[in-house]
């Protein structure tokens, strides 16, 4: 087994964006692989099931020491766990939710997050009827509670589901606290200090681009 | 005016995805500039404001026939309904959404889609307590439906928000039926014929790849 594990990868070395967004689909394979009791996967047979080419895997993979050994493949155990702690999942990530509509219910309802180190420790709404509710054992707090909870607790990311006309405001104040990274589902650019991090799900967007593809390929 | 329209661009032209994930945000930007009563916009104000460059911008468009005029600019409505040609918003495009849980009842409820000529036609369900419910006036049926409902429907995409155990089953039925494009939010990679387009949302993969982004700026 290599020891260049991501801890000892340089801190200067800088990642593609490109790279990071394949990093999550790595993980969500291997975790598949493991589930199926698979010890130990080739780059080419990996490269098969994941309908990227051989090469690709194992430039990503290089950019954090490799992972893999001539002829024997990778081990899929050891990789996952390796992924994961690139990915930050080895370590449980504290998340809250503002907005606890449907969207901000369905991100607390998703189990997905549960087994890979994320979890909802509270959601907030300005509307009474939700206030008080649980969603999954968590409960919806009242907005005006919003700092004095972040100030009790380790909030690593704040998930802002919430409309447009309200979703600037919220986002700076959550800056003010803080929170230096925001999972962004309002259909807005905010105008934060750089050193925030926000990670957009723009699902208008997202249709747009079906739906351009759908009539482009009518014409 | 220029007439170099969408309609007359040349079809062997392949346009790239990155500039195609960014057309629904010119689209937004010209919206919110329309609705605050701008007629006319030069490239370098549209780029200071959406935090591009104005070579960027004017490049994009110009896969598209351009639509400036030398020292006028941009007419913002005029681009704004030729994006919504562009990205098909100009037609109806009817969506019907398979799980009807928190995810499907939020993307039902979105107001965006509505103003963007989407028009979300039927939810699907296979749980009892959901099936005959409706949300903002739109009935979820049993998913046996499905074939009957299609097969009577001007249906353009359906959004999968249903379990990942589920889901590649599903697709396959909505392709069969005549389904070629899916909206899908399941944490799957589906198996399908070339011609069946897929935008994927996967939410799992978002956030991973924001607590990759903490982690590593941490170390």
């Amino acid at each position: 087994m290599t020891d260049n594990t991501a801890a000892s990868r340089p801190a200067e070395k800088v990642i593609s964006s490109a790279v990071i967004k394949r990093l999550p689909r790595y993980y969500r394979y291997l975790g598949d692989l493991l589930k199926n009791g698979v010890v130990r996967i080739s780059s080419k047979e990996l490269s098969q099931r994941m309908n990227v080419t051989a090469s690709q895997i194992r430039q990503d993979l290089n950019n954090f020491g490799g992972f893999g050994q001539q002829g024997y493949g990778y081990n899929v155990e050891y990789l996952y766990q390796e992924m994961g702690k690139i990915l930050g999942l080895d370590q449980v990530n504290n998340i809250i939710i503002v907005g606890a509509g449907n969207l901000g219910q369905a991100l607390a309802n998703n189990q997905d997050f549960d087994t890979n180190g994320f979890r909802i420790i509270g959601l907030f709404d300005v509307n009474p009827k939700l206030i008080g509710m649980t969603v999954k054992g968590v409960e919806v707090y009242d907005i005006d509670q919003l700092e004095e909870f972040i100030n009790s607790h380790d909030v690593k990311i704040a998930a802002l589901t919430l409309p447009k006309a309200k979703a600037s405001a919220i986002a700076e104040k959550l800056v003010e606290l803080g929170i230096k990274a925001l999972w962004n589902f309002a259909p807005v650019d905010y105008d934060l200090p750089e050193d925030v991090l926000v990670e957009n799900v723009h699902l208008s967007e997202s249709i747009m681009t079906l739906s351009y593809r759908i009539h482009s390929k009518d014409q």
